[in-house]
């Protein structure tokens, strides 16, 4: 699993249209607090690989690592257990 | 605007993974509860074109009207507002 720190440090790149808390700051981004984790890694893992296509994500997703994707899986699901 | 009365009917076919509270039952599955409207209305119509696939999702999507898609997106965003 990843690390919820390091997560949460590359998530400065996602907290404009996801809200560094997870809640979505404009209506076409969703929500992510709390989503589940392996939710969250096919979604990010789709949009690197192109098997989901999204204008803003198949860019942003295309800059991360693997380890980058656990991490801010960890992050955005860590905020649901508040 | 969807029916969230009408959208919570329908609901019980996707209550299964994504529970009838739109929090997940099963892992691959994400939490809809209070997700945005919007982008749960391109998601079920991503499914439903083919723009987006997944072996449950494509399935039951094609199930669904537009009408049937305004209703669930209602009735799942609603579950934020409790």
């Amino acid at each position: 699993a990843g690390d919820v720190k390091a997560g949460r440090a590359k998530a400065t790149a996602c907290a404009a249209c996801h809200g560094i808390d997870g809640m979505s700051k404009l209506p076409e981004a969703p929500n992510l607090a709390g989503q589940t984790e392996e939710y969250l890694v096919k979604a990010l893992n789709d949009f690197r690989s192109g098997e989901r296509k999204n204008e803003m994500m198949s860019m942003m997703a295309k800059t991360l690592s693997d380890a980058d994707v656990a991490n801010l899986a960890a992050y955005y699901h860590s905020l649901g257990k508040q």
